[in-house]
């Protein structure tokens, strides 16, 4: 997969290039810049009410309640009640603590999980690593465009199954599962459903009642919020079948024990209710336009979901069929281009081999993967400058490939 | 132990103490206030630079780079080499990581961890959960200043012994335990040498090749760094045996999994960075006074090491003699004095009760205990407007007492 056709010499370097001064960071599915007013909430917390939240003096009180403040807020986006929700360090420990904490709670009574083959790392390891434990796994297949089968799901449920875990948005192709559909069925076999709505988290329709959701897991820094903060939601009374990953001084409720991240979770909370519809409306928007401008060049293919409703809005994936996806990454990345390309040698968390597989992708299609994700700060002229040095790239891509072609 | 002798009408009052303007913090076991130069060597990496440091573009490796400086800063301050340094979301996670990884990595071929009745809850409440997954765990005594007998440890070795792990400078107590001479035992019985080394950071002398320590829990927020983050230091070869606690995208050599916190650990190494031996000296000196002092009011008691030297610099423990502890700390704080106080019932990761159980302590004297913990931020007069109020806050609470004795 790593062709490593271009040496250092033949990329456009930096200062070769005048247009590289501008920098257009499309890899926000890796992670946002930090809004600005989610900073400004947190700094108080670390210069002046930067008591412990478990402090019973009036210092620890006052981080208690920005604590429980923020909680309200992470529950009211989501439907929730306070109680509800748990802060964890991220994304990857609230998908730990979901998996392995009712698996431990449930074995050896039950010990079946069902999951898809295309999550995150974070469910994926964490069943490998139960497996180990006594766990049986059941990876549902996906559609080619990246939607699991319902009466599939449907089919895998047994009596020993604890929990269904499915990925809302997913982080490499966008599409979309349908949770109400899937909560309907796991509520009516009897079985809990988790989901990782670390992508989608105030980018999609939630809805924990409605979508009979029974636990989730969402973080900050997707969102413009800071990094090494993130939450659970676990549905009143399943809390007590659930074994906490991190044991110590009982926080959160016995659930996560750990001093609480006060700044951190103030800061989670303000990028919540920073975010907004009118946002998540023009990123579809520039979303369309750019896959649109870019299925318009030869020989290029997109994965996940067609419709656009049915696809995170700011996500694209596309294949250049015959074009090294590194090089593309690496020669926009010369314009001042960040994006997200299919080496999963380097970049060892953010891989997409494994959903593209699942999609039925070959290797060398998953080797020319480039995955471009919007944030509310993308403009419409960032776009235009992508559409508008692709052909160039595309094209000194191929003059470089037929230079090297007639070499050999 | 909440004998809630005084309601709240009996407080003194914020309002009605002209004093209480002042706020002297002296809970700095708890947590710490962030210095001001480890926030703004934070900063950038909200506002600028805030790639995903396994981005595997310029964005990403921007973000890598400070990672990488941060932990060979972090390395450096305990004789380590960088990549013996492995961050984790604070000194709980550490702890959890160090125990349970260790216990899943040898499991069933050994199962007994050794370690101390004096120990942070999170060490105590991991060893406990792993008992049910088939750990025997010793718990070593301690003397009434809270050393433990380095005979008793070398006895409690046997061959089924995993690790021995041993809280270098006590949270409650300030108790420094001989690290060179509990690591000569553990290396020459062959077992593995863990200390949660939290408090004494930056406070005590640390080596790990000098001191034969195989693993340390290391974290910011007690050091005038961030809330949410730490490090664990593993020896090079036994990474091998420590099994993830958060599996996921492979991060941190593997060993951490989650999207790597940048900004905290920025932050972490800056605080490291910035500490030094005449902040040390300082707190010891007004520690010494602040003990001193206190001592010559009737009927308190000295928790912890008499020898200065053997305490940890920031570190006062006292019991009041039939006073409620709690009632001191609450006047206390009616004059804007933040202290700690016995009551484990409001304060679950702060109750200093199986410590003080553990020297011997009645369950009334646990109550009537009071924690003083200085900062490098604390000033003489701070010491001294302490020193003045107490005989004061001692009398009035007497004076309460025996209104409601007469009234009996």
């Amino acid at each position: 997969m790593m062709k490593k056709v271009f040496s250092n010499k033949n990329r456009l370097n930096h200062t070769e290039n005048k247009q590289a001064q501008r920098e257009i960071y499309l890899d926000n599915a890796a992670t946002t810049r930090i809004d600005e007013r989610v900073l400004e909430a947190m700094i108080p917390y670390f210069r002046k009410d930067y008591g412990n939240a478990s402090s019973s003096h009036a210092f620890g009180k006052q981080a208690k309640r920005a604590l429980e403040q923020s909680r309200s807020v992470i529950a009211h986006a989501i439907n929730a009640e306070k109680d509800e929700i748990y802060f964890t360090s991220g994304g990857t420990e609230s998908n730990n603590l979901a998996l392995k904490g009712l698996f431990y709670g449930n074995y050896p009574k039950k010990n079946h999980i069902i999951t898809t083959k295309i999550e995150h790392a974070s469910v994926i390891n964490v069943c490998e690593w139960l497996k180990t434990q006594g766990a049986k796994i059941t990876y549902l297949d996906v559609d080619s465009e990246g939607f699991i089968d319902l009466k599939q799901l449907e089919k895998a449920i047994t009596k020993k199954t604890i929990v269904v875990s499915i990925i809302h948005a997913n982080n490499e192709i966008g599409t979309i599962q349908d949770l109400k559909a899937i909560g309907e069925i796991c509520s009516k076999k009897g079985v809990l459903f988790h989901t990782d709505a670390c992508q989608s988290f105030t980018k999609s329709f939630i809805d924990v009642k409605q979508q009979k959701i029974d636990l989730m897991t969402l973080n900050a820094h997707k969102i413009h919020g800071p990094k090494g903060v993130g939450a659970i939601y676990i549905k009143k009374g399943i809390e007590a079948h659930v074994v906490p990953v991190q044991h110590g001084g009982g926080h959160e409720n016995g659930i996560r024990s750990g001093t609480e991240n006060v700044a951190g979770v103030v800061g989670f909370a303000r990028a919540v209710e920073i975010s907004n519809s009118l946002d998540v409306q023009r990123m579809s928007e520039l979303r369309d336009k750019l896959i649109k401008g870019v299925l318009k060049l030869p020989g290029i293919r997109l994965n996940g979901p067609k419709e656009g409703k049915k696809r995170l809005c700011n996500n694209a994936n596309f294949i250049f069929k015959e074009l090294d996806g590194e090089a593309v990454g690496e020669f926009l990345q010369s314009y001042g281009v960040y994006t997200s390309t299919g080496s999963a040698c380097l970049s060892h968390s953010q891989g997409p081999n494994h959903v593209l597989i699942a999609l039925g992708c070959s290797l060398d299609d998953v080797g020319n993967a480039i995955r471009i994700t919007l944030s509310k700060y993308t403009a419409e002229k960032e776009i235009d400058f992508v559409l508008e040095m692709l052909p160039k790239v595309i094209k000194r891509i191929k003059e470089i490939e037929s230079v090297f072609k007639t070499k050999k």
